[in-house]
């Protein structure tokens, strides 16, 4: 089963001819942990769909402090959308944390996609609607819970992902100090 | 001229038909300061486009604190798109600040508009990911910027909207108390 094909099926029907053209065209690759698919102040140049492993965007700020923005597991895409839509420099990096199989999705390829295939508008701006209620709710999230509470939010969105990811980086998501984060968890475990 | 029409034709081409069925099935509604177009807890129907004035978006916490996610004016849409999405109660109030003349969107006819109209799929594939950008720049932005950087982004994001809103409700957009926004927005009028 192509994995990406199938997530696009999810939402729209495409012929065996349009399943197999959008196969052909977009690439899978394999990386390493550590790998940076795309580097802070680059342009990027592609979107990336996860067909197994972990991926972190993150954001370096002007102390070098990094904010983990978003984690991307098995069926989720990530891009910087600013840099791929404007041609700026990214703010993100977008990192490879374990190794990890993915769609390389270049955004000239999916500019002619939505000409052949126009339904894949729709395909995609389900997706980004998707993303946009997240992240809303990410920011009401940050201004009314308690770090707890987004840790509670953060295991149910991402399942299993605490085993997979270095605690800081888990901690950098919540909005916390690796320190707090530690003796957090360590309570709610202790509760559990 | 019809503003959400043109606005629509900033992104995508439509025949007079086309034009003319969408002007036909969107209706503008006028609105006074202070109505209340979704109340949270409600759920959403609709989104609205701006024709004239300015609404916000806003949010409060268990204590009873607003927390402003956005502004609307002129040429902008808002929506609680998570209620309207998934049909859960809302998590945003959205108010009419000024008098305001609106385009209102019903959920239902949207989808009816996808369906017989394609293309607009790309006209709100486009807003959408701009949305996200937006909101993803908020979130780096808050993670890393000092205050006083914040406000000077809103007043580009939002140009002449500091004399047409209350100085609170800016301040809580910003993430600052009334009495911190008002000693900086002094500080930075000395300094021009």
């Amino acid at each position: 089963m192509h994995l990406l094909i199938s997530h696009i099926q999810d939402h729209i029907k495409l012929t065996d001819i349009e399943a197999e053209f959008i196969a052909n065209q977009i690439p899978l690759k394999y990386f390493d942990s550590k790998t940076l698919l795309l580097k802070s102040g680059d342009i990027a140049t592609a979107s990336y769909f996860v067909k197994s492993g972990v991926l972190r965007g993150y954001y370096t700020d002007d102390h070098l402090n990094e904010h983990v923005l978003q984690f991307a597991c098995e069926r989720w895409w990530i891009a910087d959308l600013y840099s791929l839509l404007t041609q700026s420099p990214a703010n993100l990096t977008i990192e490879v944390i374990e190794k990890s199989e993915i769609y390389i999705l270049n955004q000239n390829l999916k500019e002619v996609l939505y000409t052949k295939i126009p339904k894949l508008e729709r395909y995609f701006r389900i997706l980004t609607e998707n993303a946009l209620i997240a992240q809303q709710q990410r920011i009401l999230f940050t201004m009314s819970l308690t770090a707890e509470e987004r840790f509670k939010l953060f295991c149910k969105k991402y399942p299993g992902l605490i085993h997979r990811v270095p605690q800081k980086q888990i901690a950098s998501y919540i909005g916390v100090t690796p320190e707090f984060f530690s003796k957090m968890k360590s309570k709610l475990l202790r509760e559990l």
